[in-house]
């Protein structure tokens, strides 16, 4: 394993060409939100936005699509119940963010399915599309499409079926072992997130308490996913996106108690725009 | 009586530990907001995030709802019809804020009555919640929870039965009185607010009458209710709650004619941070 | 007449009490906004809360409403189909803003009778609630609390009856006649804005080109409808409040090719601190 | 052709007349947005706004209404389907605005057909208004006002029946050639953007990568149709509004890895300003 220095990631970090146009920069679904969850959908959107995506795209429930109409006019959005349209959709996206505020039912447990059978782009799974997958983590072995996941400790724990306690104690060894195991990039968050593809294990070092709340993730998955729409391979979108979003953390918590998404969204641009 | 000094306030305000996650600081439930005066709601809510709660769930109108979802992303909410799953909620939170803009009715009397008996987090009653105890303060002792009620000289005199001149002309005794009574901590607000809790009474510095305005006290209970999920015991969030408000609001008037609501959302944060 | 001069001005501005609350600085009703045109009543009630009124109200469509909801969560609203609560609460304001958005028909034409006849705050009459009263100046007579008209040239000669050209080269004797027939403050906008009584009379030296869009009006209305409800008289409301705006808009024009609205919303606070 | 210099934009850009008001600034329609394509209309609408049109309204739908009375509370609206409105409105403003996020059908030609036929202001054609003159770019000839059209290579393309190969190979000439035989300005987009009327052209050098992203160009058409309704030439208009964009986009890549369309919203204004 190795810790990301700061070097490593500036080196992988480029600056956008200047004869580069918006489809240069790919195009990201995220599909989040639902009844009481809106948020989740609207952060991870606007983080994808924010970090530079080509074009992004919401597919969620009317509540949320109201709200990502104020909060990122910049986005394009599809409500949940146009299946038709929304599998067109699937097949021409470079990457699809899946999770964020779902709920954990079967609706999004054929979601889940639905995507990992439509896509070749890269796919960020977080969140409630973690949780529907216990037991069930075999779908991941048919995924068309590069997988990545993005589980903190307690859905780790759900999806491997093992205590949180014993997660936490064996860390990376369980995280290269589920990457290995079912071909995926295993993003396991907490203090020193883990970034590993069984092979290659990254720690990383920024980050910190005052990011601690609701929402935080969810704009994780969202530079993840805009990361990988834009080019960079799955690892090193997760690497970067992973470094960046917790360097932006603490830049913002020298001068704050508490980091929220809506600080990381107002300033990611600048932090990875640092790394370049 | 003590004047909370800088310092005592600075000793028990706490940097966020490296190793920590968003479980670590709690989840408050604001239940406030009604045709009308949505805002109060709102406010109270992203006081509630930007104070630094793990999570926050508001409970409110649909009108209110649909603000939050725009004014907040980092929030989650229920409807306030969704009496199952509230009460499911409530005994799973860790601090309740209660009262701002509920309008004083049967309705937000029933609703006192149910966070009173379901959960046993901090209950922080404010506003209209204060307004329907009216003759029914004996309420107050079947609380499962510690509560913490914030009235201002108005409110107060309507919960004791006193003319507010007589609030006003012993303010400390009074609220010493009533927490001692009823076992709640009394933070009676006006120019030098007082928190007591019938046998320790602090006396607050900070504040001005730039901050008079609608909106301000609904800001306060927010903070207090967040510091109580994050761990903080009642009388140090009423303490640390009360005198960052009064300083936040403070520091945006030295270049501001009139502090709203807004202005201490959006600075809060640093002002906490400026504390620990 | 004199110019409105900054010493003038400075010495009429006051900082806020210490010990003041809310109930100190009085409430603003706005009658504002309709189909098309909500913007002008969202306007006239952010710029009514950021110039310190102790509470805002707005009367208006759902559209409207909608939008005053995230956009100034400081205020309250109330729709404008109930006649009942509308007068009620006229009774108790201590400024009504009428006008901004509301469309020249006979509903606002009620709407400008029912004001005159409900309230004996300050009424600040703009817009459409101006362009109504053609042919039925008399009307202003009836009005039991002081009026404010705040017409440009347009509106001015509409009121009149007088061709715009005739205004324009005899600004200050028509405002003064205006005014001193019906009993009322005339603020006739455009450069060099005149403040008139019909016994004295102030030209304004603040204000610029980069100002002339959609809304500045609006803004205007709500800033002096906000320091009447404070307690500044009529007179000194409108003074201050033209000056402050104009220069207000001033200081933004230096940095910015167009100065809107929502420039002077966000800074206006600012404005009126450095005038006291 | 000519590169675009800082100097001859300098020159051409004003300082606004310290005696102008609203209504020498003109008045921008705006048709724009639909289902799933409604921050095309918001961004193209506040552009307009922060460009310093006297007045701006947008011709929507409901989901882009209700979003553009948040975003952009100065400008006005209609819904697009109070087609005598509309109609009785294309007649008094001084430039229409057309396409952003329209999407591709039979109500967006009839939409265009519409315009060239019932105004004699300048029409901004970009986007979907592009796409649906594929084969039928003889309706230009009909246009009674002045017509800028703001392709990017692959509208060009389609527009032309070309390949975008070939629109890449000879850019300068294929744009000349169309703007000389419709009669129609072409701003024909992409790194070193042209601006021609077929006899003189023009070679813009701002913008950069860090642009390339969706709403970027939405942007850019409510900026042109502004300068348009202040009674700059369409030509211009053309010129000023791509250079500006373009800087604008420029000074926030400095710090920033992504520019988005709000950024250019927020920052608009001022760099004008620098260039008058």
């Amino acid at each position: 394993e190795f810790f990301l220095e700061r070097k490593f990631i500036q080196k992988k970090t480029k600056e956008r060409a200047l004869y580069s146009h918006k489809g240069n920069y790919g195009h990201v679904m995220v599909i989040a939100g639902s009844e009481g969850m809106t948020g989740a959908s609207t952060i991870a959107t606007k983080a994808a936005v924010k970090s530079g995506a080509g074009l992004t795209t919401l597919i969620s429930c009317e509540d949320a699509l109201q709200a990502v109409r104020n909060f990122v006019p910049e986005a394009m959005w599809k409500k949940n119940d146009d299946s038709q349209g929304i599998e067109t959709l699937m097949g021409k996206v470079n990457s699809i963010a899946i999770g964020p505020g779902l709920g954990k039912s079967n609706e999004t447990l054929n979601n889940v399915k639905r995507v990992l059978k439509n896509t070749d782009g890269t796919i960020v799974i977080d969140a409630d599309a973690i949780n529907v997958l216990e037991g069930k983590t075999n779908l991941l072995k048919e995924a068309k499409g590069n997988v990545i996941i993005t589980p903190h400790p307690g859905e780790m724990a759900r999806l491997t079926g093992m205590e949180i306690k014993k997660i936490q104690s064996d860390r990376i060894e369980i995280a290269k072992e589920f990457a290995r195991e079912y071909g995926v990039i295993v993003v396991l968050k907490g203090y020193n997130t883990i970034i590993t593809n069984g092979e290659v294990s990254y720690i990383n070092p920024t980050g910190n308490g005052a990011m601690a709340n609701g929402g935080m993730g969810d704009c994780l998955t969202g530079i993840i996913a805009s990361l990988c729409a834009q080019g960079y391979s799955p690892m090193d979108a997760s690497c970067i996106g992973v470094y960046a979003h917790g360097e932006c953390g603490d830049k913002v918590s020298e001068h704050k108690f508490v980091v929220t998404a809506t600080d990381i969204i107002d300033n990611i641009s600048k932090t990875i725009k640092e790394l370049t």
